[in-house]
């Protein structure tokens, strides 16, 4: 068949050409940002009238949209398509307006302020944590709200004043958080909700159950079962290493412990049998080509929200409920078990969401594992530490020191501003450094001096407790055992 | 929008009404059936000829098509159509040329001897167990073959002669086979996979594994997991009441020993991440509205068959080769199984295929543990026994003394006689049997006395055997452990 003469028919593209597309036009859109002021501040000086960078980001969407449906994957920076046939990805977990996408496998923005948070609140359908809920929980517990939810890092829940509720009423509850352990090597991002969970234990004083989803991880990886277990362990020694209570504390593998305890297969199956494809097709995309360990895989994390799953713990009680701090990604596995909790006689457990931990190059991805330098590595040297910070921190100041002072550097897009947040307790000092650098009277690399000389004591210190954490010291923790909690 | 009018609409029909028809044309059939002649026979006597019973049987199939498509179920006997969304049936397990139907949840057949088990060998792509093979165990053990494979109740496997090469170089095997427990009720044709697997454990003297799946139940049927844990216990009794050696065998429910061995999990991880929903929807006719459970159970009746599934009886050990003897609806797990074993490092299990035990009421289904009358149950009095027999056993004699003494019986449809094969052991007295009843000179109250006299002391046997087994044994049986055999 002859097309017609006048409509150029498009020449073929194969994925990688337009992978590389997509590339280009992302380092365009970027490049373009950096040169434009933030929104909030006067146009004196930019050159480029917002029209064009809107144009930009418009046709980078296009681009990933196309590449969305010729590959059936999402287009993620620096991996290249593979050969997987595309998947029926209609994902409700998935928030993918502005160019947001959240689930739990790939959370991308093109806002170098990152993911819009208080859109995906509405769109998750959970709570914000406000003033309020910051001062009922100081009120209840006697203690200054750590700064995780002063700054609004924690910013997202579900039932807290349920859970606040029965703490109030001496009613105990239980912590359970995780971690997908895909290497050996954990960043500081990882670290945010097991600090912010030693400070909660503490806080609440109750028993503490962390998944180590190594079969996740075998499932999604290109690994062995020995690689995922292996993971897991090194994994929990960094865990530890941030102080955990051995005697409120249990640690798990699902390769070990779902062969230790009948519990906690007895409540995945029950969970597993009321969950449809379907709904794990709307909540997390699966497709028919996905293999059914994955498509099964949800109830393995969703278990452990549930008391009985640890027997030994819990004494066979099946109402303690549960509080989950996670980052917003986690969330559709909870929305899930949740929707189940009540069919099967369970209480829901109640959540905390973080906001993503930022990669060093900006906010508009989660850190990676796999890339070195997007991130400082619990493993880094204070010199290392150094070195990636001023060498790879996304600044917001100004291209010379002239323009700095004139008009001041961009908190809001500021990597190392934005790692202060997370990592200095100081709240006037943080505040000060806000309006000194956003003033321009601190320069970006005074700033990134503040975050190194921050962040090289918290890593040694943490690289010293890691050190004292012995084969033993894990074995202890991933014992199934009673705890100090009398259920 | 307007029909022509010469083209009268259907009226519109419910799955109800549309069962009730299926069920009508089915007795159609039957009783055609049933006034007509073996096709061996020379055809003296029968007024219906073929054309009317093969146009009756075409009927059948085509309502229950319609009713297929209607209801997204398969039409079965006694069971009304219930609310549940049409499935996206397009199994590969499910062989429905001639109106058969055989998957791992129906035995459907409409021809009165049974389903066509030469066809199904070749739908199945399996083998059939001939003369050769069976000289050849005899030679290996230096046994008499079993009834059962002398009789072709046995009659299809998957390298068995694989089985006995190594048998012959003295390496060693294991076998597997198992039971859902459906209800605490077994009925005589549940015994057959464990009488011969006793007898094949005998003979070769290897370790035996017996897998209940509870949890496979929970997810089909309405019932609680500490029902279906229940009835697991109660079926092992009956099974140990079969004679196994405790020194040998190991019994276990799935919902204790997931939570009993980290190498069981593993290997149900393992099988999961190379089975894709695609395969398993092939396979069995999972559709998009099926729980996760379903979804990813093939896995876990898949497992046994790998011997790291049983690290205190194989001691780790890799390649100790499994053989399943099993009724033949079970063939598509472990289709799947064989397909997987190669890709994660495991020899494919060998299977020996039985025919299905008829119900009393003829060959066309397996009995059922839900209609009392259509089983001799294990639990059934001596005067039971006797009456449904008498009342219930299907015959394939004439309807009167003078009539039967002319034309004799026939064997091929007879359940008294079918029975036999099963459960009398001497092929000379069978064969007498078989002969005077073809030639009318056994009469049909004659055969039922023969086969109430058989299976009365064997029932009682069972029973009695069965009181012995105490709480105490079950545990034991129950528990992993080492058995006799070193690896």
């Amino acid at each position: 068949m002859s097309s017609p003469p006048h409509c150029e028919m498009p020449l073929p593209v194969t994925p990688m050409e337009l992978y590389e597309k997509v590339a280009l036009q992302g380092g365009t859109v970027r490049l373009l940002k950096s040169n434009k002021a933030p929104k909030n501040v006067v146009n004196l000086w930019n050159s480029l009238p917002q029209e064009e960078i809107d144009a930009a980001v418009k046709e980078l969407l296009a681009l990933k949209m196309d590449y969305k449906t010729l590959t059936g994957q999402e287009y993620k920076v620096g991996i290249p398509p593979t050969n997987s046939t595309p998947a029926n990805n209609n994902s409700l977990a998935t928030a993918e307006d502005d160019g947001d996408i959240v689930d739990p496998w790939t959370v991308q923005t093109t806002n170098a302020k990152g993911v819009d948070y208080d859109k995906l609140i509405v769109r998750f359908g959970s709570s914000k944590i406000d003033q309020e809920l910051i001062n009922r929980m100081e009120q209840v517990t006697g203690q200054k709200a750590h700064r995780f939810f002063r700054r609004g890092i924690f910013f997202s829940h579900r039932d807290m004043h349920q859970i606040l509720d029965a703490y109030e009423m001496k009613k105990s509850f239980y912590l359970y958080t995780g971690r997908g352990p895909s290497s050996e090597a954990m960043h500081m991002g990882h670290l945010i909700p097991f600090i912010f969970t030693k400070w909660l234990q503490d806080v609440f004083d109750v028993p503490l159950v962390i998944q180590l989803t190594d079969d996740e991880k075998y499932l999604w990886k290109d690994i062995t079962l020995e690689q995922a277990y292996y993971y897991a362990v090194e994994n929990a020694k960094d865990i530890i290493a941030c102080g955990f209570d051995i005697n409120k504390t249990f640690i798990f593998s699902d390769l070990d412990y779902m062969g230790q305890s009948p519990g906690f297969y007895q409540n995945v199956v029950k969970i597993q049998k009321h969950v449809t494809f379907n709904q794990v097709k709307g909540i997390f995309g699966f497709g028919d080509s996905d293999c059914i360990g994955k498509i099964s895989f949800p109830a393995i994390q969703a278990a452990p929200s549930f008391s009985t799953s640890f027997p030994h713990i819990f004494n066979g009680q099946k109402d303690i409920q549960c509080l989950i701090p996670c980052a917003i990604d986690q969330d559709p596995y909870f929305r899930m078990t949740r929707d189940v909790a009540p069919r099967i006689g369970y209480p829901k457990p109640a959540l905390l969401h973080s906001v993503f931990f930022p990669a060093l190059q900006g906010a508009q991805t989660k850190m990676s594992a796999s890339d070195s330098n997007s991130s400082i590595f619990l493993t880094d040297t204070p010199k290392q530490i150094k070195t990636k910070i001023n060498k790879h921190a996304f600044s917001g100041g100004k291209d010379t020191i002239e323009e700095h002072q004139q008009f001041g550097g961009n908190c809001e897009v500021d990597v190392s501003y934005m790692y202060l947040t997370f990592f200095l307790e100081d709240d006037e000092k943080l505040e000060k450094i806000r309006q000194d650098y956003s003033s321009g009277k601190l320069l970006t690399g005074e700033l990134k001096k503040i975050l190194i000389e921050t962040l090289q004591p918290i890593i040694a210190e943490h690289q010293l407790r890691r050190k004292q954490v012995t084969n033993e010291t894990v074995k202890q923790f991933m014992t199934p055992r009673k705890l100090v909690f009398d259920f």
